[in-house]
């Protein structure tokens, strides 16, 4: 008895393939996180679906360009998928509830509507979708000022039906509030990632140009799904080799594949090149010969890559070259490759990323001290590209104060997506509430009201120019990201980057219907625990403002005590100064005095040890072991309670996940529960390692309520972690 | 109109899922090569359909081991998938048709069988197969002495219906010729592979043993289809580390997978251990502590891993450490770890790939100058494993004289399945012709027909243990090999492990038909493609003899004028000696004399011009550049003649693959051909750069009637290649 005999003959072999390749192999082809949030599977709810379904009997669009063929693909991939049929495609309405998507430009029924209005608003990537009647016809209606813009609204209308929301009587507009959104990549040439935890590079070079990989396309079309319009293909630590006729093939093939998606690509300068590959004696940027050099060196990069976006510079900065290496400024750099990009529309994206050996000044003050007098200096194509933060991607550092200290140079956010300092493959760390702690927090540069977001979106000063880069987490395993959940934090990346006002636990929903389903137990187990990851994270590293507390080289585990190093701002005690005394490192006015260079509200809220918010408190202080909390606990005690807490945290995430046993596939299932495994154990050895070494100063018991570490701290510190992928 | 809503509604379901997610995501499912040769897709072939399905009504096991529940589950998914239809599968039988698969100690019906000489021949991992009558139910059986016997059993049977071979009136029995038939993993504990062109390491040690990837048990399957029964997990370039206590751990959790397929884990043991993870001052074998150290260590892997296969050793080779530095001799090293071995039935596999910076002998013969003198002083748990040629897997070398060399101690060997000097990942390369050439070379060890794969299966010598090995071309490129056909040479490396006595070309028809169906239009030019490829390999990189000509340290490329490095040996012009007068390496008695080391019959054969194979011209002989060939040709034409035909060869393979468009899935014919494109190219380059620089030492020209290089030498010395995988 077979149940497919059931089935009419014609039928069966199609089904039959499917049900054989598929089913059969389900050990093969179980669900390994390859498709990220576009899969596109039939809607569950049968109301629902039958109500999309009733909405759209047909889809009809004109138009041909490349990127009206991508998109044509995606609808349709897309409805077929979600409807579970085959959506009719046509080019002119033939009945009710049609899908109608074009521009003015490339659809007769479109330019016949009155749209001039909403299209006004929308720029060159928005787009609006609405309900109306056409020609007696009626219709869900995407439009925009060009095709892309109608990619953009195609996703975002296609995202609405994977996270089933009402699609009756639309009336959307959307266009991105910053205008460079784009994923930094820190690969190297012969595919090894730089802080990357998911396999290699996605690029392969030896291969490109003549062999293009199925996965350029699935790259580009996940960025494009969240409005990701560039990409920086190579590491900041560069290699000038990239320059090269050689790899700008290469970079020119990749390009030709992310082109229709409205994805442009990047690359890094190495400051040296025209002595690495050019032949020059000198990288100095006021050389004649220099600035001839790198002129017909972009003018080269645009005979391949006619759209090219320009360069992202890492300059002066962890050993890397740079013009102060010629005794010239950061601007004299810049604008050095941003004269010659300009006549092709490029921009320089410079790092403000430097902090000097030599200098004895507090690290975290130093990129503000250096690029803050050059202000008024640069090349308008140039923008300042700065960490949230003013040490390095910790699990949380107050914002950087060079969001809002340039008036007249555009400043760039640089978030990391991939979790250098977070666990990285290993560790649950949803990273949306990180972003939305930076960018909503006040600068007060104009006044309140003035979030860092406004200012990287360019309303506090009007730059313009704005942009936004993710250090991106992907590599080339299957599930584009390591961790499966880790996925996440590209998405919500991307859909922050377009618009800064989502919130984190929406944005954790959405991908979770589109990722795991739209099961409401799935979407609220695993929103909790998404939600309370990164405070856990924070919370069992370095709570209560600590910060750069782990392990040398590879970032992953503790090492409170690192000192006597090459520089002391890359040991752990520069940062955690803990003595007999207290904890903490000094920033206001008796110390550093890095509060300073915050605007005067900040400035002042930061300097007083009563409201400096405790999230920051040992960022700014140096604090007496016995030192008040608001919660009534002693600094000690509320260090051990926050360090208790964020284990709590990861033991309640793991029994949270377990609960979704049987409710999701059990690959992805087994691979997090098994992550979870390692985490809630390193989560104890963060905890146990740095209490007991901060314990050698306190001298203080860890209050008995609280299980005591079973080892000591000679175990933890004799722990050692070799061969970590990314380090 | 939806076709699936003809389907009754209970079916309806299940089949809509299975083509939503995966025939709507068509661009995303296609056929990515990681299903190997287990695909187990329907039977397209409609009669030979049916005549499998009236045979094969149920399926009829009882046993219970680990073993036998992998077998259950591959019977299982194998007829399911084949059949297209539900198996049934029963512990005593109902019906006629059945397949039984049993021992007689797991199966009270194989038992009532009178399959005892039939048993008694097979062995502990061989199989029979065959049809009868069981209690009036007409039924085919699988049976053996082992459980892992049935699994074998049953894979061959599976396979014999992908391949389309009649299973009616069967009478197979099945043995493996050799006993440890293994992987070598050139695996590093960072996941990088050296000489791996096809990813990082499938073993993802940073979280093992808590995290088990579903892909190390279908590495396990594949293997086990194949009847490899052992795998060395790590690089011969040793590292101690992965021998504590903490990487112990995760190579049982490998073990653990790997177990019910019959695979045993194996590691590489790295001779200065006991200084580098035990604290000693030295390693010298012969001193007690070493001795137990070892003892302890190797009790302590068993505490682990009570099925440990043993240790692989490269010592005193290429910079590794080994007894030498201590004054002792290979075979006190390889002792003192099979002294530890021993008591838990584990082997030392030492390598013979040895040859010395200071000595001035050719490097061709110290391997067999070092290792025969120790013959009778290896304990009998130590195998020799040998290269198959006597350089370094080269396109073509003539067989190691250390085949036939050792009569006491087993000579295993190593043959290399990725492709280090054989165009990597790019070219299209099938070995099997390379293997089999070798195997079934005549070493007239014990007078004629003492071939070398008589020697390694130990029927010339009666060596009490045999075994072979293959250096792995796996690493987690979705499809395991990286370029799609390389997957071939993994899978006739297998076969012909088992049973050396198999073809070439019906391996290669095999595995088409199971890994890209069985059109017979598609088997044909395949194999046809597949069968010329390493004979155009070696006539486009070293024709007639010549060898080691390619560019310094990727080994990708050609190099025939690297010189002057730090050891000769090292260098191309070391083996090509081209000089006004002639080319080639005299290995004659005027020379080398490594003709001396080969048995008198193959000795004189070589020895003499005129009845050395011309395939070994140059590998014996420094030949004038007029000396006249078989085919009338000077040297000089004959060199040009064999370029230039294998460039041709490589395009006819070319021309033969585009005819397969569209007659196989779209991913794997692009990808093809996008590597074909560049094989082509390389071709030439290997060609042209090889003929340019021997002209400069024949100063005669290319034949008129080929095509002329249109570039110089120059141009082709100063390409230069970065950033290559593996290397």
């Amino acid at each position: 008895m077979i149940i497919y005999k059931r089935i009419p003959q014609k039928i069966n072999h199609i089904f039959l393939m499917l049900f054989i390749s598929l089913f059969l192999n389900i050990g093969i082809f179980a669900e390994d996180g390859y498709r990220l949030w576009l899969r596109y599977d039939k809607i569950e709810d049968t109301e629902l679906l039958l109500d999309y379904k009733s909405a759209l009997s047909q889809v009809v669009i004109e138009g041909t360009s490349a990127t009206m063929s991508v998109l044509w693909e995606e609808i349709q991939s897309g409805l077929n998928g979600l409807l579970g049929e085959k959506i009719e495609m046509n080019d002119h309405p033939q009945k009710n509830n049609m899908l109608l998507i074009g521009t003015p430009a490339n659809s007769s029924l479109i330019n016949s509507l009155e749209v001039e209005d909403r299209l006004a608003k929308l720029g060159q990537e928005g787009y609006t979708i609405f309900t109306t009647s056409i020609r007696h016809h009626k219709a869900i209606v995407i439009t925009a000022n060009t095709d892309m813009g109608l990619l953009y609204g195609t996703f975002h209308f296609l995202q609405m039906l994977q996270t089933g929301k009402n699609i009756r009587n639309l009336d959307i507009s959307s266009s991105p509030k910053i205008d460079l959104r784009l994923l930094n990549h820190w690969d190297n040439l012969d595919q090894s990632v730089d802080r990357g935890y998911a396999g290699n590079s996605l690029w392969e070079w030896h291969t490109l140009p003549d062999y293009i990989k199925p996965r350029y396309k699935d790259y580009a079309r996940a960025n494009a799904s969240l409005g990701i319009n560039g990409t920086v293909l190579t590491n900041v630590n560069a290699n000038a080799d990239v320059l090269t006729p050689k790899y700008l093939k290469k970079v020119a093939a990749l390009a030709d594949v992310f082109r229709p998606y409205g994805i442009k690509v990047y690359l890094t300068a190495r400051f040296s090149a025209p002595k690495e590959i050019g032949g020059l004696k000198t990288a100095d940027p006021l050389n004649e010969e220099v600035i001839d050099w790198w002129t017909k060196k972009v003018n080269k990069i645009y005979s391949y890559i006619p759209d090219f976006g320009g360069f992202l510079v890492k300059a002066n900065s962890e050993g890397q070259p740079g013009p102060q290496n010629y005794g010239r400024s950061h601007a004299q750099g810049a604008n050095l490759l941003a004269n010659a990009l300009k006549p092709h529309g490029g921009v320089v994206m410079w790092r403000a990323f430097v902090y000097s050996n030599e200098e004895p000044e507090d690290r975290a003050k130093q990129a503000y001290n250096e690029f803050v007098p050059l202000d008024a200096e640069f090349q308008d194509n140039v923008l300042i590209q700065v960490k949230n933060g003013p040490i390095d991607f910790q699990p949380r550092e107050p914002f950087h104060p060079l969001f809002g200290g340039m008036k007249h140079t555009p400043v760039m956010m640089e978030f990391q997506i991939t979790q250098e300092y977070l666990g990285q493959g290993i560790h649950l760390t949803y990273l949306a509430p990180l972003y939305k702690e930076c960018l909503d927090a006040d600068t007060w540069a104009r006044g309140k009201g003035s979030t860092v977001a406004k200012v990287i979106d360019g309303s506090v000063y009007n730059y313009n120019l704005t942009g936004i880069a993710g250090v991106s987490n992907i590599g080339d395993d299957r599930n584009w990201c390591g961790h499966p959940l880790a996925q996440a934090n590209w998405y919500a990346f991307g859909k922050l980057a377009w618009d800064h006002t989502s919130k984190s636990e929406s944005l954790a929903e959405d991908w979770i219907r589109m990722t795991y389903g739209s099961d409401p137990e799935v979407v609220k187990t695993m929103s909790q625990i998404m939600m309370m990851s990164r405070e856990a994270g924070v919370n069992y590293r370095t709570p209560l403002g600590l910060h750069h507390q782990m392990a040398w080289h590879h970032h992953y585990g503790p090492g409170p005590w690192i000192k006597d190093k090459q520089r002391a701002d890359w040991t752990s005690v520069y940062y955690n100064r803990a003595d007999a005394e207290g904890i903490g490192f000094d920033r206001t006015k008796t110390g550093s005095y890095a509060t300073s260079q915050y605007f005067p509200e900040v400035a002042k809220k930061f300097e007083n040890l009563a409201t400096c918010p405790e999230k920051f408190l040992l960022w700014f202080h140096h604090v007496p072991w016995d030192y008040t909390l608001n919660s009534g606990r002693t600094l000690w005690e509320g260090l051990c309670y926050k360090y208790y807490q964020g284990t709590d945290q990861v033991k309640k995430m793991q029994a949270l996940w377990n609960t979704l046993e049987g409710k999701i596939d059990e690959e992805r299932f087994k691979h997090v529960q098994s992550l979870l495994k390692i985490q809630v154990r390193d989560a104890i050895e963060w905890r146990n390692t740095c209490l007991l070494y901060f314990q050698t100063f306190s001298q203080l018991p860890i209050p008995a309520e609280y299980e005591q570490p079973d080892k000591s701290l000679d175990y933890y510190k004799s722990i050692e972690r070799k061969y970590l992928p990314g380090s």
